[in-house]
């Protein structure tokens, strides 16, 4: 075990910004087509290189005239114009305007020589009769009103004149910027490159999402590299993702390499197991420059930086959760920085913790939580710590509570402030915990943003009970009930779920306990294990034995698992003969159902939330249940 | 005149709003991988297929045993098992631990069989000795801490497990989300689809960007066609980019036709000519349904809004102003929603206003407004309103004021919200108002987040004594200079700019009097037009005539440009002999130069400005200004 690397000189996480924030990570400029300009950051001043507009603008419709000829025009006394003409916007005017005359004339056409203003058309009358010049023409126009010289004219270059500055360096381009250099006539700009982000998970366990995991061996899906892609990409940078690599120097080294000389940032993940380490440290060592490893901070503190060659590198932790967390507290504001955007814009939040929680002291931790709002509309914080191995941590959290280095505990009730993930965050309109249940799945989806957490029914209870929830979702048996609203249920159909065509020919709950059958049962958290340990108890007292006789001859019934699903999933599989599960699962899985009771799912909500609004959905959607309930077998509305 | 379309009845901006919601613009769901999936919005919920992890896993680096074999064990009284292999991550365990025996685990390996709990490597250390089964292994572990059982194991499914709900419909996709996703080995998600948005300009006199413009006969740039689709991509849609069309019946028929049938919605700009007009309600009759025309908001009055064959149809006024505000206002929030997305963020400021402001009554206003912080940190809120043909009104300003129907002024300091353009516009540090110079111009490419207006020396004294703008830049002679802190400033060699190698041999300003020349002047907003006129004068008092005896008699002297460049440019362009300007200009376009003498270029700031840091950062750029002066001709620090 002597080759285990450990970080014991950890860098404080103002440092490992500083050793960031020192890396050369890009910062050239390239040419892009107004079109694909949204988002860019100029790299050069813009002048202007035209006038805009470019010529003396009617800017109404109306007559061009010489303002001299309407003095003392109004209502009741118009001056009286030979119409000798008309100009369309986009085309060169056919004739000039002498002293008394008028030209009918479009927004956006260019004045005729020696008109020097337009009169709008609604403060005009026309009228027929002699108008064409030296002729016999038709037209004239009354002008009702007086214009001053300029009146309705946009002069050339008024807009934006020729050799004007138009658009400093450092500008990020959004519409208004883009139609500032249209009317220019700028057909391409020079931005800012996004930097170049070679993307690189190591470790032999990894397989890319769509592959086949051979979970026997360990195997797991590559979560960092889909991930931090994003993140790169939403920090204003190019991610490049390379294949996984395994812990394996030579192969490792290359693919470093190579991404150090195609890019300018390279950022890997997982490279914890000791053999990785060392082939990076080597990698770092021979071809570049180690500035850290290590940051004390929690999640995220086997972090490694330096360089490879002429690029950076940043060494993220394995956990998806950690990587993230570093990636987002350290290397997306120097990738944000490189393509010249400004910093994130960050969002907070005030609240008050809904528990107590308590830490290890010495690290500073950035502790995920999520948030829930109360009847009173106050916003509660609670802690979301399921281990930096969940990934389901990435999505239960809000945000971030930034607890220092010396903070022991935080007490229910203190007044915490979180940091968002994104401004984008919304909190969930509705928290709810309890049982899984696919009737519940399809509920969920008619909500605006509801957070469930299917933890089961127990745990769902417990939450109700303390504060934390709006509502709680129980199936089966409940004990102790806290005080709380019903809004609303349905009843399922349970029993065993066997394999197809029961070969097994298994007939109820007696079988399990008297033949040579394996069994997989749900956690008791599950309220269908509470159902289930109900109607064991009814088979003892049958058979007048104690219940855990019955319970301890079933192989299996101790052998839990988490999800509704999960035990119907092992019998498909062949490694049981019998799972707790519903009807609805194992037609929808194509298996074999032992019916053994029917069991009620009730949703039940904390008495002073009821005035949420999410809560009044809930509750209609409740009162109509049909179309949810549809196609699902052994479901029934209460 | 007759076939002039008038907007009579206009649409209240809710009526308005509800028309364009009610209009169905795509909607639809496509498949996506990972990689392009940031940003999207799930069309369906994912359930998990797999658990997560799919294994019972190590969560730490360690000794995979039996928790009872540990009963007891601490630092004084450890419990030494031995070690009978090693299991890594992503590879199957090749033993199984039986009671009294510990494995070598790393963190992320699966569990043996037998092993319910992992010791971590920290509260252990590993002794030579015998230790393999049954045989003369080396190897064994003291164990100093009791672990319970489960400890630092994760079990299978205890993250995600299969059947789970994983992510609901209407998920916007981030990195958090990207990550859940791989853990379930998802590849790629269902999303809402990108609605297409047709865009059309249309008029006779557009010219796209990077075109040959010929001013002459009106042509100008298309504006609207770049930022309607920048603002198309910034809500979420796919821009379908058509090449403009003329105002002629048959091809904008035949344009329309083909973009409703690719696109779910066709946004046109600029058919408010009488023509086009016609041909839009002709085509919008005929193939689809007129909802409304003309909204009781300004700017935008001339809009229309109506389905053409299966698609929605919204003509946007021509003016790149109102079109954007339009847009902004009624049609990003529709593309939004199409798109799944949330409604954007939106962001206010509250201010006062800097200046009172009048308006016409009848309708309601959006009216464009910059920002800049006063002396205290306050908020002052300036109109930006130039005319809705100015396309600098797009990037001057910071946000809008929606100011009612029946408001006809807003009163100097009247506080007021702005709302945003979006919350990522930042407010200028540092508001400017003045002369227009190359090297000032080089200044602020170093300033961040300056908003400098070059409208001349004399609206620069005046916003800095109304008290608007932190510094006004000044050049030449100043009267009635207001109370001001002069920052610095420079000198620059001012004169006759005439076409290259000088042909009509001008000597200076008595031959611009004396001869037939022609010549461009600035306008009277200008200090280098003060500096000649205070030149003119000295002429004048040498020939002791009155002062309009010699201006009178320049050809041209009233044939004022805004900007300092288009004099020169005019000389350039063969339409006159001579024009006002800078040294530097000149050698900058290639022409010839007669000097007439030097003016001083100052800035002034607002004495209670002085204490913002851009106004100390523009002091200390402006007390070493030898490299903005660099290769400027005629230009010296003061």
């Amino acid at each position: 075990m002597s080759d285990r690397k450990e970080f014991r000189d950890l860098a404080s996480p103002e440092a490992a910004r500083e050793a960031i924030d020192s890396l050369d990570i890009g910062g050239g400029t390239e040419t892009v087509g107004l079109a694909e300009a949204r988002g860019r950051v100029l790299a050069e001043r813009v002048d202007a290189s035209v006038d805009v507009p470019g010529f003396d603008r009617a800017s109404m419709d109306g007559y061009a005239v010489r303002a001299r000829d309407t003095f003392g025009a109004g209502e009741r006394d118009p001056a009286v114009l030979p119409v000798i003409g008309t100009v369309h916007a986009g085309e060169a005017p056919a004739v000039s305007v002498e002293a008394g005359e008028a030209v009918e004339i479009s927004t956006g056409a260019v004045m005729p020589d020696g008109a020097d203003a337009v009169v709008m058309v609604e403060r005009t009358s026309e009228r027929d009769g002699d108008g064409e010049r030296g002729g016999d023409g038709e037209r004239s126009v009354a002008v009702e009103t007086a214009v001053t010289p300029g009146e309705n004219v946009m002069l050339a270059g008024a807009d934006v004149a020729a050799g004007e500055r138009a658009l400093g360096p450092g500008t990020r381009l959004t519409a208004r910027e883009v139609g500032l250099l249209s009317a220019l006539g700028v057909e391409s700009v020079p931005v800012r490159a996004r930097p170049r982000v070679a993307i690189v998970s190591t470790g032999d366990e990894l397989v890319r999402p769509g592959g086949e995991l051979d979970t026997d061996a360990g195997q797991i899906y590559d979560v960092n590299t889909y991930t931090t892609a994003a993140g790169v990409g939403a920090a204003g940078g190019e991610a490049v993702v390379y294949p996984h690599v395994d812990d394996e120097a030579d192969a490792m080294a290359e693919t470093l390499t190579e991404a150090a000389a195609d890019c300018d940032l390279v950022v890997t993940s997982g490279s914890t197991s000791a053999s990785a380490v060392d082939v990076v440290y080597r990698v770092v060592e021979e071809r570049g420059e180690l500035l850290l490893h290590g940051i004390a901070i929690k999640p995220g503190k086997p972090t490694i930086v330096g360089r490879i060659g002429d690029a950076a590198y940043v060494g993220l932790p394995g956990y998806p959760v950690s990587a993230l967390s570093i990636f987002r507290t350290f290397v997306a504001p120097a990738i944000r920085a490189a393509a010249g955007l400004p910093e994130a814009d960050s969002a907070t939040v005030t609240g008050s913790m809904a528990t107590r929680d308590r830490y290890e002291a010495g690290r500073r931790r950035l502790l995920p939580v999520g948030l829930v709002t109360d009847g009173d509309g106050e916003t509660l914080v609670y802690p979301v710590d399921k281990g930096s191995g969940a990934t389901t941590s990435l999505t239960e959290a809000d945000g971030v509570v930034d607890v220092p280095a010396d903070t022991s505990y935080l007490s229910a009730g203190e007044t915490v402030t979180v940091e968002l993930f994104s401004p984008d965050v919304r909190p969930p309109t509705l928290l709810g915990v309890g049982e899984d249940d696919p009737a519940l799945s399809r509920l969920l989806d008619d909500l605006a943003r509801p957070r469930y957490l299917a933890r089961g029914s127990r745990p769902g209870l417990r939450w109700l009970r303390d504060g934390i929830a709006d509502a709680a979702v129980v199936a089966g048996p409940v004990e102790d009930r806290p005080d709380a609203v019903e809004l609303g249920g349905w009843e399922r159909e349970w029993g065993l779920v066997v394999p197809a065509g029961n070969p097994a020919d298994v007939a109820g709950l007696a079988d399990l306990v008297d033949r040579e059958l394996s069994f997989v049962n749900r956690t008791t958290d599950s309220g269908l294990r509470t159902t289930l340990g109900a109607a064991m108890a009814d088979l003892a007292d049958e058979r007048s034995v104690d219940r855990h006789e019955v319970t301890d001859a079933v192989t299996g019934f101790d052998l839990d698992r988490r999800a509704f699903e999960s035990p119907a999933r092992m019998v498909a599989a062949g490694d049981a003969d019998a799972g707790l599960g519903l009807r609805a699962t194992a037609a929808d899985l194509g298996l074999g159902f032992v019916s053994v009771g029917t069991e009620t799912v009730r949703v039940l909500a904390a008495p002073d939330r009821t005035g949420k609004d999410s809560l009044s959905r809930l509750e209609a959607r409740l009162a109509d249940l049909d179309g949810y309930l549809d196609g699902l077998e052994g479901y029934d509305a209460e």
